[in-house]
Parts: C-alpha cells; structure tokens; sequence
C-alpha cells in the first residue's frame, strides 16, 4: 500500500509519501519522498492556492499513490485562520478528487497515537519515531514534511489494524 | 465589464454574472446568468469540492467574465464551520486562478453599502434592491444566487467609483 500524506499549511504544505511492504513475518515502513510546498507570500491567494494544486496533482501523478491521508483539523485558533487554512484543505482534497484518489482524514491526536502511541506527544517525540519508522537518518526537508510522513503512517497504521480484526473475526 | 459573482456555501454555493453597460449619461446593469450549485449531501468533500470546481470553471467558460467577485468572510460563527467554508471558498478561488481570472474580495459590509446604501441592511432589502438594480421581476432561484448577484453588482460599483475618483483628480 502507497500512501500520499499532506499536512496543509497557509505558507508550508508537507507531504510524505509511504509503502508499506508486508513481509512474511512484519511489515516495514518505507519513505518514498517527502518535501515541502513552498508559498511565496508575494503571491495573492488564487494564485497560491493554483501553486499548492498544481505541485501536488505533479505529485501525486509522480508517485501514483493509492490512498491521500489527510490531517483533520479543528482545533484552530480562530475562525479567521480556520477559513485560511480551509482553503489550502479543500484544494489538497480536490487534487486528490481529480486524480480519483479516496482521501481519509486523521484528526491529530489519532496521528500522534498511532505514530508515538499516546496522543499527548510533543512534536519531537512523533519527529523521533517517524525517523526511526521508516529508517531515516537525514534531517526533514521542514516540520511539515514530517508531520505529512507521520500522517501517511497513521494510514497504514490504521489500515492494517483494521485489517488484523477483520482476519480476527 | 462582466463580473463574475460568487457567494460560497457548504451545501449551496450560489453565481450571478452581471454586465454593467455605460450609456451616454448613466450606466445599466444587466444580469447575464444566476443560480445555485447544490451538493449532494451524499457526496464525500472531496467530490462535493470537485463538483465545485467543475461547474464554476464550466460556467466561468460560458460567460467570459473579466474579473471573479467573491464575498470575504471572517465573522464565521465557530473555527469548524469557518475550515469547512474555506476549503469551497479556496476551490472557487483556484476556479477563478485557472481560468487566468482575477479576484477581487469584498467584505459582508461593503456588500449591503453598495447595493443598498447602509451595512447593516436586511437580507430581504438587498435582494429588493438587487431585483431592482437588475430590472428582475421573477423570484430569485436561492438567497445564494442573489448574495452572488450583490457581490458582482458591489464590484461594478467600486470599480465605476474609483475611475470617477481618478477622472476626478
């Protein structure tokens, strides 16, 4: 399974694209590609956000994942900001749309759990363990590159439980 | 100038598309197109946002505005509501940007200021004014459709009020 994480951003957008390949025995975790969707603040928003949609149906193009997980966010500031990242948001989810991608969507402390296993961790701490997941030694491209990686593990995380309890029963 | 409006909407997102026509000793409004995009409340987001952006960018082609008025908005009741119309607001930006259009911003208040002369004006005193405006006599198709025409009708208003300001000077 190939999983294309964004982690939507007004001035950075993350993504992270994962595999997981099931073994006979584990499944290990690996890092694709992942980077950071520079905006220029020179730039007004139509044409940021035709930026944002533009670099990421290349790159989802590029990398043919089957899946695009996505942070689901509620815990915004104010609501100002909320509509300034909800633009961003619904231009990631039609670029998934147009490339007829179903998009699943992670609320924080779900991505948190599932990469670190309590959904309190500090940044660092989920930095730390998408590292050692997926075998990175390099430092991250930005933050947000991370948390795109962390949100693309979550899926997999999830998928594959839901997979275990399905065989379960 | 035609204008291109749009009044953006979780479940309905309403266009009008007004052309203002110079006489020799005043200027007319025409409507040229009104309606409502309704999203089907079955649909995921990631196919209502592209459900979106397939019919404004078809009805941007049809109409060959020269410019996209879209109404600002920041007194969103709470964060989430305000994330969820940002990512329409931001498909319907991306529209505009695509089809090499720009796009001009107008807050609720200058709205109801240009078209009804206060901004504090009731719903139904601006769709009274806009029918008037516009010469309409049959009903509106939805409330969204006539904020939309509100939205065109403000931006031909603020653009004939700044070239009278610089003929002025």
């Amino acid at each position: 399974m190939r999983v294309f994480g964004i982690d939507c951003g007004t001035e950075f957008t993350g993504y992270g694209v994962v595999e997981s390949c099931l073994g006979s025995k584990s499944s290990s975790l690996i890092r694709i590609a992942a980077g950071t969707i520079r905006l220029s603040k020179k730039e007004k928003t139509p044409q940021r956000l035709a930026q944002v949609y533009a670099e990421l149906t290349a790159l989802i193009a590029l990398h043919q994942p089957e899946v695009v997980a996505i942070e689901d966010v509620f815990f915004s500031a104010n609501a100002k900001s909320a509509l300034k990242l909800g633009q961003v948001r619904g231009v990631a989810m039609l670029a998934a749309a147009s490339c007829s991608l179903p998009v699943a969507e992670y609320a924080p402390l779900s991505v948190k759990s599932s990469v670190v296993g309590h959904g309190l961790a500090a940044k660092e701490q989920v930095q730390f363990m998408v590292k050692r997941l997926l075998n990175i030694e390099n430092a991250f491209d930005s933050a947000d590159a991370a948390d795109a990686l962390a949100i693309a593990i979550c899926h997999i995380h999830t998928a594959q439980t839901l997979e275990l309890q399905g065989a379960a029963r």
